[in-house]
């Protein structure tokens, strides 16, 4: 199955979640609407396609709670995203100016606090409080691993077992509870939660790894912000930190005075990416990712061959082949 | 009962919320704990405080979520308070530097969202899913509160009832959800659920009238933040409101290109206290802020005579007599 057929199999979910998207962002404070309308478009709604493939391989088939679930994941997701670009000082975001850029600061951490309680409100009407636990277990973990990445700015000695607690923080703990859910609503047991919850983990952490690829290798234009820029923030991400340790003491200086010059151009970017393949820091990276790939499927094979069972593992290799 | 015998009931109470507080700002990222360490000290605990009485006052006595809820009120409270100090560039909080002088706009918002994410986790660990409810809707209300206040910058048109509207949902939706908890947790019929989260919107209401107040008749120092903010920024409050609607042709013009200029100077402040008084603003807002502690109070009339209701009927006047 490829993802294009996991689409479709999900047409019909994914149509009542933009709806609910849309119909969840409403306020009478206009503002609000108006960018939650501007921000609903171009997000590749990753984390409630686990959500809905996993209720559905779980066996959920008795109401729209899934749907729910789905707004959830994505609005907290998007939250993180608003706030993040405000740190970030983003300009492009979706293939589109960055919300800050085009409506300020003030609005979105705003805005971004709004889907956060109204996620919450969401969760609240459905009263399962497990699935309020799980999801906000996975807020908190985000926060901390942003809080620890924006402390590490330009720290060309964090280690890879660093990185990785990191971006399993930021990144794959949202992934590892959309899994999750999957499971609580299905009421299956909780091996069978763990075992979802794992999927989601390492799902998630390849996830990262790709897209903090594509900030060095990505064609500008295609995945939809700008190349470049964790190396220009001081962001030291896993080809970076590869490449520093397996350089020699010469290149290792020229990455020093680069990274930390806090002013990196064109020319001195694309010395970085000509190190990255002499060093093979690219292909190491993509190969971590697809390590974490395989041992997220080989984990999942508790469960019996399925339509849903081959959607969700062809999510994971997803993650690994997308090229935005 | 003067404020002080009220602070003397609860303090045991009190003296757990402070605990919990410290406990739940744990997290093995210290530079969380170390910003939670800063920011729990100056706070006056308004939050809990309705909490504590309100849950007391319906009888709840087996338990210790009355502490949790209060620890969840303060950190949404205080979230909101990390949130607008980026927003508004403040530098002082609480009598000491603001947190985003010290440690920055990105430890600003992101402990902001540590504390939605932990109130949430805790809310989920009580599993009462109503609580979780008004909780987010109070959330959610601040959030458009703020957006309101945000579009309305310099507009010095804004009718008082929409300048009630904006602190309504900005301010006394979370003092309104606070004082519900209480019945909430002693299992109270709706109808006095509704009265508390009556009394709370309206003690609420006085609160922000009084603190819009103080920003241009406190004493530096005293109130714990600079005062002469809001017309710098461009807030337009209570007193404003009534002074431009009330003022001469040409005073009106004074005003309007005083607040317009984006550049107050001491000397263009005083001018504004002065014909705050001289138009009697300053007592019509005070008036005002009198008139929703006695309806908060009148409301009350219900509830039979007891320790704890006269404690909660102290907090209402200490709201309008306090002096920071």
């Amino acid at each position: 199955m490829d993802f294009g057929e996991v689409l479709s199999i999900l047409k019909n979910d994914l149509n009542k979640v933009e709806a609910s998207i849309k119909e969840n962002f409403q306020s009478d404070v206009m503002l609000i609407p108006t960018i939650g309308n501007y921000l609903s478009n171009g997000g590749k709604r990753i984390r409630p396609i686990l959500i809905l493939i996993s209720s559905r391989l779980c066996g959920y088939n008795n109401g729209d709670k899934h749907i729910t679930y789905s707004c959830v994941a994505e609005f907290i997701h998007t939250a993180t995203l608003l706030h993040d670009d405000v740190l970030d000082e983003a300009e492009i975001r979706r293939g589109s100016p960055a919300a800050n850029m085009r409506w300020g600061n003030e609005a979105s951490v705003l805005v971004g606090d709004f889907l956060l309680s109204r996620s919450l409100t969401m969760m609240a009407e459905v009263k399962d409080t497990r699935a309020i636990f799980y999801f906000s277990e996975a807020s908190r973990k985000m926060v901390e691993g942003e809080v620890l990445e924006m402390i590490n700015p330009f720290n060309l000695n964090i280690s890879e077992e660093k990185y990785i607690d990191i971006i399993k923080r930021k990144t794959a703990s949202l992934m590892s509870a959309s899994c999750r859910i999957g499971a609580i609503l299905g009421k299956r047991l909780s091996t069978e939660e763990d075992t979802l919850s794992n999927f989601g983990a390492k799902v998630g952490i390849a996830f990262q790894l790709v897209d903090d690829l594509f900030d060095y290798i990505a064609e500008e234009g295609k995945i939809g912000k700008e190349i470049g820029k964790d190396i220009t923030k001081g962001k030291i991400t896993l080809p970076l930190i590869h490449l520093y340790n397996n350089a020699s003491q010469k290149d290792r200086k020229l990455i020093e005075e680069i990274v930390k010059s806090g002013d990196i151009q064109d020319e001195d970017f694309n010395k970085i990416i000509d190190l990255m393949k002499r060093y093979r820091s690219i292909d190491y990276t993509m190969d971590k990712a697809r390590v974490y790939i395989k041992e997220a499927k080989e984990g999942m094979s508790s469960f019996n061959d399925s339509l849903y069972l081959n959607a969700i593992l062809s999510v994971a290799d997803y993650i690994v082949e997308r090229d935005m």
